[in-house]
């Protein structure tokens, strides 16, 4: 039989007892933020959950981490710590558990109305990956780049390729994003131009929130790095193409990337995805032994990008995805980041890289999906090859477990024009 | 008349009280990292003239800017409050002004010799941005790895190239530098293999501390830029080339970079170094307006890199160089990272890029003194091609003044081995 709450909980809802992902929020504008779990329509306030005494297990007894104005504390204390801080929470709010559900005083202070709080980032990020470890991505980036002969490079089959990102400009799902200006550099020979962006896109992506991190130079064995992921959440690297063309080599992408990455506000835990647990695509050729590991898991979560053009009320699917189609899995991309000494943090954000899988349907963004503007696609009737001003991109995610589903919410931005 | 302090300084000291750099020191081991200046061989504890109210001017008469532990609150305040803590230290230090001059409490209290001080890194970085300004180490680098049909790529000329460093791997002067392990693959063709790297350089840069940042979505003007950037410290971007050379493409570098970067632990103010200004090298094509700038400076500052060898007790100064061979200037880069948007927050670290010289001995990294470990370099008769175990670099800089240096002190890391 499985777990019930006290709380009613559609079978459909993102948030079921089984879930419990970890965001920040603030119970009314201009409160201060506190960790929180959600739960069917609901908010839990962990700061009120432990001032009311009740993580009162050995490893979060004394602790104020759920007293901070971030997860980041919460994170770094590692896997045991998470394992008991779920234990308390599945026991507070399961139907047959007196000690919330019978207490109006405490329910009254500690659960709040998911459609009344701000959601904030969930954590502070030091420093963000991202990754590029989808093989269909990769495939067809390098088909519209490089052309037939060499789309994929000899590197990509050895190591799980990555670039760093821009911290300060990740954004929680809701925020809006400012199309970015820049140079672009259509016609070899002439000169550049400058101003906004006429390719402004998305890219599908999950990404890993560090629990704890490493010292410098102390690199994490493949076979521990698990122990070091805390949990996912949905990521959109928005991309504007023409700027990133034009500017990345031989450095890499940066102006192209950097004016904002949103993300969804709750963390799903690997302890609520191990159910969906499935094994990774076969790698060949076979990786170096310190990319080699003893159990090899991708995740079944179903993904799904929809787009709201301007012109209408409704929104269109454009991808269906999965992150099962990654081929460096989320351990192989930490152990590989650290391989060299470097040192991650608690609240790390490592992107995986946009995740396309094999069919065209199932392309993580608009450069595959219309082959860099060939091809419009239709929505409801509206052509785009690139997103426009006013357009809202949201991603979902979620895994379908017997009788409930474990979900990530959403992700989502509007496009706003160019200031001035 | 030169301005003169109370406390002797040497005329070839780095710390006049014409300087006066900021830094974040404990007095002894154990205590609270707090803001100071460098003051010949002193350290003046910003903390303990702020207690005693002797920072009294309009703008920083209430602050607690120096009472924390890292200097981002003082550089988030500006220009006008940055000149105001110049004014106020300059007097109080000076020759003729008796107030800390003869109260030998506070003078106990407030000024450390230098030689007992801890220093801290000064500012938390929440994001690091690594630029690529020096046309001399762009033409090299080119010149070694593509040849000289084309060593320049087009988009040099027209937008200050750069990419996204790791902030959490940034480290203060004194630290050592674990040799990286990672994958190289010097045979094409051939399987990579995986160990200690076996091209460990430096790269000689400096880079920018950012005063006040700007909000995502907001531009800062380029004419505007400079009040964005509160002073220049020395930064060693140590580099893996074999690691690098093979993991680069299309993303840029990443694990032969990000393993440490150290930076010199005395923020050196565009106030003291505005007797050093010197016109910028003329931009041809000329720049697109959004990085044509009404004054183009660039600043006059000595670099040498010396390399103590495992082998030696003497170093050997291998490479003698000047800020003012860069191509786009300091306030080019601000304002080209902010141009789409992107935020930079009080005190981000905005490195320049390797600066080399016209000559060869003013070559700022081994790959270009040794093209690439094909000469070895002789340090009073050690070969060297790339760095060994147990070599020390150390970064020094200054501008030479009327009877006076402005000094940046140095910038050191000493190479350990791998581990395991
Ligand atoms: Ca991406
Ligand atoms: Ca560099
Ligand atoms: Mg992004
Ligand atoms: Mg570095
Ligand atoms: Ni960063």
């Amino acid at each position: 039989m499985a777990l019930k709450s006290f709380i009613e909980v559609h079978p459909d809802s993102h948030f079921p007892i089984q879930n419990l992902p970890y965001g920040v929020f603030k119970p009314q504008p201009g409160a201060s933020p506190r960790p929180g779990v959600a739960i069917g329509d609901y908010v839990l306030d962990l700061s009120q959950i432990a001032s009311a005494g009740l993580f009162n297990g050995p490893l979060l007894n004394n602790s104020d981490c759920f007293h901070q104005p971030n997860l980041n504390k919460f994170v770094s204390l590692g896997r045991p710590a998470w394992k008991e801080a779920r234990a308390t929470l599945q026991k507070l709010l399961s139907a047959t558990e007196p000690t919330l559900r019978d207490n109006a005083t405490l329910r009254e202070k500690s659960l709040v109305h998911m459609s009344s709080v701000q959601l904030v980032l969930p954590v502070q990020i030091g420093d963000y990956t991202d990754f590029f470890s989808s093989l269909h991505h990769t495939k067809n980036c390098g088909l519209i780049f490089r052309g037939p002969q060499n789309p994929v490079l000899e590197n990509w089959y050895h190591l799980p390729v990555a670039y760093h990102g821009r911290a300060s400009s990740v954004v929680i799902s809701g925020t809006d994003i400012v199309r970015p200006r820049g140079q672009a550099h259509p016609a070899p020979g002439s000169p550049p131009y400058f101003g906004p962006t006429r390719k402004l896109d998305f890219e599908l992506e999950m990404a890993t929130i560090v629990g704890p991190g490493n010292e410098l130079g102390k690199p994490v064995d493949i076979n521990n790095a698990e122990d070091h992921i805390f949990g996912v959440v949905l990521m959109n690297d928005w991309s504007a193409r023409d700027i990133q063309a034009w500017e990345y080599v031989p450095l890499g992408p940066f102006l192209g990337k950097n004016f904002g990455t949103t993300i969804s506000p709750w963390i799903v835990t690997l302890e609520a995805l191990e159910p969906f647990a499935c094994e990774a695509p076969k790698q060949d050729p076979p990786p170096l032994p310190y990319l080699t590991e003893k159990v090899s898991k991708n995740y079944d979560v179903v993904l799904e990008v929809h787009i709201k053009p301007v012109e209408h009320e409704n929104s269109s699917v454009v991808t269906r995805s999965n992150l099962k189609h990654l081929y460096w899995t989320l351990t192989q991309q930490l152990a590989h980041h650290t391989i060299n000494g470097c040192n991650l943090r608690p609240g790390d954000l490592l992107g995986t890289g946009t995740i396309s899988g094999p069919e065209q349907e199932s392309r993580g963004c608009l450069l595959e999906l219309t082959w860099n503007g060939q091809n419009a696609l239709s929505l409801n009737g509206v052509d785009r090859k690139f997103l426009e001003d006013g357009d809202e991109v949201t991603f979902t995610g979620y895994c379908k477990g017997d009788g409930y589903t474990i979900g990530f919410g959403k992700c989502s931005g509007k496009i706003i024009p160019s200031t001035p």
